[in-house]
């Protein structure tokens, strides 16, 4: 029986060339130049990149990242094309991220590391997660696990979700996006963990900011709130403090003011890094490759 | 009826003079020098302070912290003195302290924020604690609370304890204090929660932290680790990193190299403090002003 013929675009992680490495497939890695003819004949790609020259011939798209704006889903449709994200695969290591930037804060690891540059010991009022509310943006794959984790650690959770008819996650209480000045004056932190596009494009405001009586972490999209406004809130005394991994502009330039902020953590927008991002994967792309050949349901499949 | 009278020591934190004011009891707050002549007239004192001169009339000392080897158990014992310890008030804030600085290790925010001291934007590779073993040095009060959290998180837990008769916590296995070279071989991490004395002075050795392919995490004693060899041991290549809240000499010198290691994070020894402290230290000390009374039992009690 001959093994499924895929290409892996060579523009990926390591960790995804390792774990389809492993999978029982007829597996391609073609130079850049040669991917379009490696598509026509297998029908089936692995990618975050995209070009319209993939099109003829593809079957199936295998998105890599979780979001998949980049793929003309119309031109997909008229084909008959199928595309599946790799929504889930993020989530657990965003989660521990985002309590890593909040932690961070609350606990002034952040602050004391500025100190230990210069050697020194300084004592600071600390703060505890545990009994507070915590507002999450966004209770999708990855909100979803950082709420998980902040239940589990006996905070309330309150958040956002584009649609929430139905809604059975692990968050107290859940408002529509029109209602998320609201999570901001409830919660004593908020972890944004939006998507991206236009519906998300500056969502979060000064007024917003300056009713949090805490600390804001971004995890989802550079754009979703401006920087000024950040430094803007903590400078009027509101925001206690910020804890950004995403970026208006990346990588974040060298004369921006959120370097030397001591409130403010940035990590160089890693948060989705993780050893075992490969692996899931590739558990999703096989449970598609069943599908595919017409066994067991499609996972995350956008067209 | 009268409220019982109570000394509180001068030295002490704001929040626990804050959540003493607002019990129903005549509470004093004398001068330094006055303390004696205060508790002889109350025979109750809360405080971490001892001076054997306080002894005369003291019917009961409710130490604000979880150690209590300041105090002369014998003396206590002989005069019919009751001493309760503080075990417990400690735990929420030391357990998320400890996972703000395994957080900043294994998700990179530590070197993230010495690179950003210089403006510098280096992604790096990041790790995922789900899945992982954790390892913790002293399952008790503190310990415990390390554990269950790390098991929400899907972590294993093995870790170590005096005695492990009938242990019925939070980890999925406990060994003694002999066996603690084990779990540094099994760990992918391990936080040290031990308490001061003989028994855990120098018990972490140079060889467990060589056999330890992760990270090391201490808020417990500074003594129970040499300094050198968790520098020796990163340099060697085998612990990746350390987060440490407490050390050999404090506040840490300004000429010891662990300030300018980039694998290693430090705070000032912060990891007690809470703006819950003196309320969680309240609830304990009003049961225990019921049990002096006769009505219900002692919490923590010691002597």
């Amino acid at each position: 029986m001959n093994r499924p013929r895929v290409v892996l675009h060579p523009k990926h992680l390591e960790s995804v060339r390792e774990a389809f490495s492993r999978l029982d497939i007829d597996l391609v890695i073609p130079d850049v130049d040669d991917v379009v003819d490696a598509v026509a004949s297998s029908g089936i790609l692995v990618s975050y990149v995209w070009d319209d020259a993939y099109l003829p011939g593809l079957r199936w798209l295998q998105s890599i990242s979780a979001g998949h704006d980049q793929f003309p889903h119309d031109a997909f449709r008229a084909q008959g094309t199928v595309l599946t994200s790799a929504s889930g695969v993020h989530g657990p290591q965003m989660a521990e991220h985002a309590f890593a930037l909040l932690l961070s804060l609350t606990r002034g690891v952040g602050a004391a590391t500025r100190n230990a540059v210069n050697g020194e010991w300084k004592p600071m009022m600390l703060h505890e997660l545990g009994g507070a509310t915590l507002g999450v943006l966004g209770l999708g794959a990855i909100g979803e696990e950082v709420a998980k984790r902040a239940k589990s650690w006996g905070m309330t959770v309150i958040g956002t979700k584009r649609n929430t008819d139905g809604y059975s996650g692990a968050a107290d209480e859940v408002f529509g996006p029109d209602d998320t000045a609201e999570v901001f004056r409830r919660a004593d932190a908020v972890v944004s963990a939006l998507p991206g596009g236009a519906e998300t494009e500056g969502i979060v405001s000064r007024e917003m900011l300056d009713s949090l009586d805490g600390w804001f972490i971004n995890v989802g999209r550079g754009n979703s709130v401006s920087e000024a406004d950040i430094l803007a809130a903590i400078e009027g005394g509101g925001l206690l403090g910020a804890g950004l991994d995403v970026f208006e502009h990346e990588p974040l330039p060298a004369e921006s003011p959120l370097w030397a902020n001591p409130r403010v953590v940035i990590t160089p927008h890693t948060a989705g890094l993780s050893p075992h991002y490969g692996r899931r994967l590739a558990e999703i792309f096989v449970d598609n490759l069943e599908a595919l050949s017409g066994r067991g349901d499609w996972r995350n499949r956008i067209v």
